[in-house]
């Protein structure tokens, strides 16, 4: 998709938009339905917002789950309680099928995808060298984009990558201002003064760079899996195909792409807020309601794909309920 | 289940409690799986919560949803914008398979079952007389009872009743203290003078009777569906089942029991916090945090409904995820 960096410029300069007129569709055909007008709530947005990217009728059968893995040089630094094999052990555990998200995919018939992307070689330490190459770049994002299935209804993006909140939060500070502790969190289970150290690894990898343009900031900053994700939510755009975006991994990836063009939001999903401390901030920046909000903070698409069924009720009811004419039921104030 | 009201209160004094060393052994296989303590959130209270009742493991695959109707005299005052002949049209219209509960029941393969409770009798007009009598109290309550399935693994609680969001905001305030005015909400959609116009309604049936028992307030300021909603409660603890509850008329039915006996709510789940203004308050009364909050206020269960995915999903994470060991993953600061 992104032969050039050119490209990926290019790309977000002339996004597909949403269809208007099937919104307002959509609107209309809600307010007929058997039930208060705009008592199912959210649920009726998530449907008007669905009609503005999905022809000719919303669905939400066919749900496909990408879970991009990376590893990352910044775990040099002792970021994480855990050791950077513990991504390899996760992919193997994800084609086992013995890992959270296996258990909701399956639970919910959702389709996972898993791309480890180069495990053996860690991008480098943020805090001291850039992350990728140029080359490197281009091609996790390529790899996001081919990962995504153009027969999908939804798609629901996520990652696993020991190291990779401190990842997150460096690319929060860089594109949307504030410093490594206005950004960092626990994790996977830091104590305070863990996170300490760890705003303080960010904030060195802050003070390598200055103003960075949004691929500039994913090569110098990011990661493999963080990139791939930003390929599969503009694939997803190129095709019209909405997005669930799961917790602050992967909602900090798009803030360098938010930070040059905010419009790239407009087919995402907040699947839930994480408990990770970062993203309550970050929702707000990026002005996205998270659908639930369950003191998740595992990743691997997990809480994008718990939402996946708040997306099927609002599809369901949408097309499914009958309206006042058609079940005889008396409208307000008759 | 209850032949008289003496039946009842000594249910709620001889209760079955949750099962602690079944909660124990949850938290534990919950530490061993392959995910960082404490990640998955709320989905490792509600398995925790689940292993209090369920015998011999915890499930959500047969999910029933109970959904009572009924009518009442107090919409002779003008307290809500649809005639009172939506109620019957509804429970047509559920039979029909066209409203939101009938969408998100088949979504989600919910088992669902409407109970109309003597439509065709409205209870008496709080504002000026008793609701119900004592035997129609206890035929509501047996009604509620009867619905439980004893093979369901839980049970969601939900109801339909044109003018029951005034009942609901009376069962709260004299239950548990307030005015009128401090638990009166929109309903299905008053403006609001309307909403102040029925807070003195509530004020005027308020000021009819003094201090209740449990029993006499759901029969003096009652409903049927509200009373038949707390049978199904009781029924569903006397079996260990655990019950989801739906949104404001839902909970306002357990506040007069809830002030008798707190533990009546030691098996529910709150599916939701409506936008119906009392339901807030309410919840923390009863320190029941909702698992979804999606501005909806539709009622008929849907809130319920919608919140067994989350179910689902605490049982498939807890029953399907391998542990460290099995999966060779190395736990943290290894």
């Amino acid at each position: 998709m992104f032969r050039t960096r050119s490209d990926f410029e290019d790309f977000l300069g002339a996004m597909p938009q949403p269809d208007m007129r099937s919104r307002e569709e959509a609107m209309l055909h809600q307010q007929q339905l058997t039930k208060p007008p705009g008592s199912l709530g959210r649920l009726e947005e998530i449907a008007v917002f669905l009609a503005g990217w999905q022809k000719p009728a919303i669905r939400a059968d066919h749900i496909q789950v990408v879970l991009f893995a990376g590893n990352h040089g910044v775990t040099k630094q002792g970021v994480s309680p855990y050791p950077a094999e513990v991504t390899a052990q996760m992919v193997a555990n994800f084609e086992h099928g013995g890992a959270a998200i296996n258990a909701l995919a399956n639970a919910f018939g959702l389709q996972l995808f898993v791309h480890p992307l180069e495990l053996e070689r860690p991008t480098g330490d943020i805090s001291v060298e850039d992350a990728m190459t140029e080359d490197e770049t281009l091609a996790a994002l390529n790899a996001g984009a081919d990962a995504v299935d153009a027969n999908a209804d939804i798609v629901a993006i996520g990652e696993m990558g020991i190291g990779n909140t401190t990842i997150a939060a460096t690319l929060c500070a860089a594109s949307l201002g504030g410093t490594g502790l206005d950004w960092a969190g626990a994790g996977t289970g830091l104590d305070s003064a863990g996170v300490v150290h760890k705003a303080k690894v960010i904030d060195r990898a802050l003070a390598r760079v200055g103003s960075l343009t949004a691929f500039d900031c994913l090569q110098r900053l990011g990661g493999r899996e963080l990139a791939a994700m930003v390929g599969a939510v503009c694939a997803a755009r190129a095709i019209r195909i909405p997005v669930l975006l799961d917790g602050f991994v992967a909602c900090a990836a798009m803030a360098p792409v938010f930070a040059r063009q905010p419009a790239i939001l407009d087919h995402c999903l907040a699947g839930h807020r994480s408990a990770e401390r970062g993203h309550a901030r970050l929702l707000e920046r990026f002005d996205l309601k998270p659908l639930l909000d369950l003191e998740m903070r595992l990743g691997e698409g997990s809480g994008a794909a718990l939402a996946t069924a708040i997306a099927r009720a609002a599809v369901a009811t949408h097309t499914r309920m009958a309206t006042f004419a058609s079940a005889g039921v008396s409208d307000r104030d008759a």
